[in-house]
């Protein structure tokens, strides 16, 4: 079965690997092998020497590396931003070449959640552009997140799932299957053509 | 000259070109070609049917592709990490094998960072770990952002500036410059090796 890999802040959740086991249920409905980064790795006790930080990062490199996909919770973390681990891993498998999916507990734009996060410091400009109290602009280009995550899923041929859930925010799962879906999906259509 | 990729949410100041282009006679100084996310790509006008933000995330994946290095600005950006498309850049270099660096004007720690942003909603949980009102861990490895990051820059060959300067949090070029060298140093050791 394709291998997916399960991007997002969903370790830090009090019950990481019950969040897991529940996303890995759902890839195998729908034919494909999710893989947590909290996943052992063979091979990962002949690195001794490293710190934990350094082998969890070792570690999910490699299960990046050996994944035909990543599926990633973009759902905003402490901020108005997805999680920035989950970014880098993104951006690490699309320039792999390899379909990203996404999915959050909010459908607002990003602008508008950036415009919250700042609060009264958010000024328009003569331009008609929200800035910070540094000036520093509100990009708005009408996305669910930053230009460089929302175009990857896109042009990686990955979907976006996203739905106003906020009482389901860190344990709605209908989100994730719409991406395992898709996922499934184009994984086949790519093996068959 | 090495071309080198300057990533940051700079390019969200007042005044973002003319930072780009301090930057770059900083490069060019250690001999690096600066390419800032900016620049206009030759062939960008063959593509009129792109969205702007489509256009842009096509551009900046061809810079990066284009460059030997990545330097990254991890200066805290609404919220106590760095800007997430910036992230996304880190794992996009980090996956072509290409070292990075990074640099941000708080050499505060991440967890510090957290807790504070999180105030009265971090707690310390039985285990002796802060987590936040949904329960979620505040990642605390002793390093300066997610691990993701910084042992990205490690393993990378890169290497990080940090410093506490508040008063010159967007403007401050000096640690760039730390990177700059650090690069310079790093391309010609591996050119000549």
């Amino acid at each position: 079965m394709p291998r997916v890999y399960l991007a997002g802040p969903d370790v830090f959740l009090p019950d990481a690997a019950a969040r897991a086991e529940a996303l890995k249920l759902i890839c195998a409905r729908h034919g494909l092998t999710g893989v947590s980064p909290l996943d052992a790795l063979a091979g990962e006790s002949d690195w001794p020497t490293l710190s934990e930080a350094a082998r969890i990062h070792r570690r999910n490199e490699a299960h990046m590396r050996g994944c035909a996909a990543l599926i990633a919770n973009l759902t905003p973390f402490r901020g108005p931003s997805a999680d920035v681990g989950t970014a880098y891993e993104i951006g690490f498998m699309r320039a792999l070449g390899r379909p990203v999916f996404g999915y959050a507990t909010t459908a607002r734009a990003f602008a508008a959640r950036t415009r919250e996060f700042l609060g009264a410091a958010a000024v328009l400009d003569p331009a008609g552009e929200w800035r910070d109290a540094h000036g520093m602009l509100v990009e708005d280009f009408g996305l669910f997140e930053n230009l460089m995550l929302d175009c990857a899923i896109l042009d990686s041929g990955g979907s976006l799932a996203i739905a106003e859930l906020p009482a389901a925010q860190w344990t709605d799962l209908a989100l994730f299957e719409d991406c395992a879906r898709a996922a499934a999906m184009l994984l086949l259509d790519r093996a068959t053509s």
